[in-house]
């Protein structure tokens, strides 16, 4: 084993992400290679101690672990295209959002080139990276997982290998951001209220904070009425949502704030309502959000 | 000071939340006096020790402190009225969702039957009540919330007092709320998108947990950016929001899943990258949700 000795790695991207993780290789001791476009950005990766590659083949050379940081799949392919020869046989490993089907197609063009292909996510802000408890999914190839497993923790202590399927991560990159922006615009929203009173946003962020801390307490009890398709022992059932909705229209008349964007959540729960849901627990709205099966 | 001595508490209204005040209460050696319309619903609490009234007026009378845990404040009134004449001089104490001006309503109907009134929430579940960590606030008379302090905090620990102005509780529980049922249909899309796939929504619960830490630690920052009305310091950009988007509408194709209801969010977005806030943080969306002032 040489996992003393720490494994060079290059790092294509140099966004606020690719920066943050380039530079917790550097800090943890690993030769770091790095290349971006727009070359400027990697001058504070090379004060320490980085290597600037002027051409991302010479990026993809210097490294047994090539880690992409694009915004997109299609970006990535579109940067290393130059450097599709000197990927075989390398791991090749994409930090970005996007969907499965992106994932599937990246696994397909990075094969094709005889790289070994790992998708992943981080699932948190730059400033976590490197923090114990910084959450890092992959999916895909599992001997890339295990032979990297130590550089990748360099990341975040919480680093995952979801399986072998390579759109796995993608996935649940998909289902676990589909919280992201619903909540904030509720916090939003919640803030100009607040305003609209002469009040503080920031006043109001201590108990936002601890209704976030229930709203995850609650996410075990709901995963498990779903999994069971069972939601009648209900905690809080379709009907007290459906007469919460009506305080949330009273918001619009007491601090003109626009409340629009609620009706298609408070039509789900009148559907879920009108489906016999009325006295089940709430994650009932699960099965109104599935679509019918589509006839053949 | 009198203080070691439990004072006698009347709980009203005996749903899930209100046996668990009442189951608190009583445990903690306060004389605990409950009614509510169903009586059955105290045959545990009397197994407690607590006292069953049967009628209100009984209830009311038994304790300088009558703490109300009914649906609305239009429920409170109608189980109330019958006791008014009984209010004059006691504490009352509301503990129910409602609008501002529900809350305004209340306290005009208990201050004109003399009562002494504070408007409050309890900001979790009936399970939590009692917690050194529970979050409750009030508002109103300051008064009663520091003669009673003591007392109130056997319901949780964190029991705040918002200010003198009746309906803060109010408009802190609908802003603070806001973020409930957006963030749970988020959840709820996730579960059924990786259960399209044959997987188990209980396999997300812990991202999603670190997903919502993750959201939490990003609230003061847009606090603060709501506060100042800058948002040029965008962490996370409108822009890059507005290319989420797009990867939101693949999650239908990828999973039959709907998502139809994201469509005002995306709007949302969309109009603030129409309105010049597109490198600007995603907390710049608090602009676009106020409605414009009324003509006169």
């Amino acid at each position: 084993m040489t996992r003393d000795v720490p494994i060079p790695v290059t790092v294509v991207g140099l966004g606020s992400m690719g920066r943050a993780l380039a530079g917790a290789f550097a800090d943890a001791g690993h030769p770091t290679t790095v290349w971006n476009r727009t070359p400027a950005k990697a001058a504070p990766l090379v004060a320490k101690g980085a290597v600037h590659a002027r051409v991302v083949e010479a990026a993809v050379e210097a490294s047994p672990l090539v880690i992409t940081c694009l915004t997109t799949f299609e970006d990535t392919r579109s940067a290393l295209e130059p450097a599709a020869a000197a990927l075989s046989g390398r791991a090749l490993v994409t930090l970005n959002s996007g969907s499965p089907a992106g994932a599937r197609a990246m696994a397909a063009w990075a094969t094709g080139r005889g790289a070994r292909f790992l998708a992943g996510a981080v699932k948190n802000v730059p400033e976590a990276v490197g923090a114990p408890d910084t959450l890092l999914y992959y999916s895909g190839d599992k001997t890339v997982f295990d032979e990297y497993e130590t550089t990748l923790k360099v990341l975040g202590g919480d680093t995952v290998h979801l399986g072998d399927e390579t759109d796995l991560a993608a996935l649940y990159e998909m289902a676990v951001g589909a919280m992201l922006l619903p909540a904030l615009v509720g916090f939003f929203q919640g803030a100009a209220a607040v305003q609209a009173r002469g009040l503080e946003a920031s006043s109001m962020v201590r108990f936002a904070g601890k209704w976030l801390d229930m709203i995850k307490s609650l996410l075990p009890v709901y995963a498990t009425e779903i999994d069971r398709g069972d939601y009648t022992d209900a905690a809080s059932s379709v009907n007290l949502f459906l007469a919460g909705a009506a305080h949330d229209m009273e918001l619009t008349k007491e601090t003109n704030v626009d409340v629009a964007w609620l009706a298609p959540l408070h039509d789900l729960v009148g559907r879920a309502a009108a489906a016999g849901h009325g006295d089940h627990s709430i994650s009932a709205l699960t099965e109104v959000l599935r679509k019918p099966a589509q006839k053949a």
